[in-house]
């Protein structure tokens, strides 16, 4: 069987299988069979979308409940402007794309919270925690809440840094960033940040503007002075915009048994191309699967 | 204490620490202070190095250890020209850039062998393979051998999915590809891949010139046919070329005691950013450091 590209190395649905015996789902294929309850819609509040000078659109889904006081704070900023115009500045391969104000002297918005509190981890109460039961390098347990990948030591629970995972730059403790300057995450999961940094969302749409973007050439990836900055043109939030123009999202819910079959798939590959299933998988390779809200 | 763009995320060492208190070194000063017998050069028989037509230039360390026939095939595939105005084909955003013949219908040189054998694991005899003791959620141990990431069961040994790993697009087994189709990881490490294709190397320098390309809007991150596609202008490897142009590459050597106090300090970051050391480490951010060779 020759497949253009050799595709198989990802998934075989694309291929022709024939007549292929009945096998178990894979995880695209439960995916797409998931009951519209197994859905649920980020919050039109909860929802940053930074469209950039390259036309590009990144929508963030933000996470009240792990950085309250981080978010309120990149709400005020965004709602008064203030990330218009910001440029992204520093591209380190697989690390992290950064942006912010490269001037520094850009003055803050009233109401801002200058020193927000260490919000890299929380009570693990309230939160429904599922964990996957793998064993992981980093933490006790990992698992997800809310959509949300989360690593636990029983008492209390954190946001994982993996790809595309969104956190707040910040200088020396006790300075935790009010969320001014922000990081997305582009290559493998930097988990030795965890409980280190607030991690505050994770990008929904758009992670090839951050991920494919050159990498800057001075130390840490910053870029050159004088070298062409994307920019960000306009933030929003879904919830301030005109309704005819709002994207939305679905995240799957980590209580759907959906949820659990795709993980469970994902652990477990049974399609045709795999012939050694891992029986096991990484937190940052359970990325709870995205869907653009249908119009 | 104000660092420009917070590069305090990364780094401590770039800030002014003032009157710090003697402590810990971090990884990157363990790399800086490393004795020239704790690095290995590659072999130049086994660097690869893809001149694109985009001016790029990306190299390769090959790993016959590992996967003999396969790598044999590659270095065939290279000396017969057969790479040359090969093209990237497929970038699918947190996973991986691939590159082959997208006619499909490229004579293959004499010799080459057609159905390689499985070479995804291998015994861990005569490999004098260090485990790192850390939990890894694929397999029993992980750690270094000859300056490589690998995972084992104990009795067999296989390289590991990480970022910047090279590895062999096939079909559906027992077509195990024959190395004309390679992809390079460019996301969190795939590593339930493991096992399941040959991995065949690392890409030494020159990531972001597969890392940064615009992802492909097709299933699976393929071009869009008719989309602009990078080419390997030339394909060489170092041993045959001109002894005045040779690029040189050193990996740090995996039973050097400054790859133990590495390991160690990347583990356990000490410097003055982190609160919270993780004190274990994840094999895919245990690559082993890597270096030009000075002429």
């Amino acid at each position: 069987m020759k497949s253009h590209l050799r595709a198989a190395l990802l998934l075989s649905p694309l291929l022709a299988i024939g007549a292929a015996p009945p096998r178990a789902a894979t995880p695209g294929e439960v995916v797409a069979l998931a009951p519209a309850e197994a859905w649920a819609t980020v919050p039109a509040a909860d929802l940053l979308v930074l469209d950039l000078d390259t036309g590009q659109r990144v929508v963030i889904a933000l996470a009240p409940a792990f950085a309250p006081v981080h978010i309120a704070n990149i709400k005020l900023l965004t709602r008064s402007g203030w990330f218009d115009g910001i440029t992204i500045n520093r591209v380190q391969d697989n690390y992290v794309t950064q942006w912010g104000d490269v001037t520094e002297n850009k003055a803050m918005p009233a109401g801002i919270v200058a020193n927000p509190p260490p919000e890299y981890e929380r009570s693990s109460a309230g939160l429904a925690f599922r964990p996957m039961g793998y064993r992981d390098a980093y933490a006790a347990q990992t698992g997800h809440a809310g959509g949300w990948t989360v690593a636990s030591d029983g008492r209390l629970a954190w946001l994982t840094h993996c790809y595309g995972m969104v956190g707040v730059g910040r200088n020396l403790a006790p300075d935790t960033g009010t969320g001014a300057e922000l990081y997305a995450v582009i290559g493998h999961g930097p988990r030795h940040l965890d409980r280190n940094i607030a991690l505050v969302g994770r990008v929904l749409s758009g992670m090839d503007a951050l991920a494919a973007l050159p990498r800057g050439t001075e130390a840490l990836g910053v870029y050159r002075e004088g070298a062409a900055r994307p920019a960000i043109r306009i933030a929003r939030l879904v919830a301030d915009m005109p309704a005819a123009d709002r994207p939305g999202y679905e995240v799957m819910r980590s209580d759907a048994p959906s949820f659990r079959q795709w993980l469970a798939a994902r652990a477990d590959r049974k399609d045709d191309f795999f012939i050694r299933p891992a029986g096991a998988i990484d937190i940052c390779n359970a990325m709870p699967p995205v869907r653009p809200v249908k119009r």
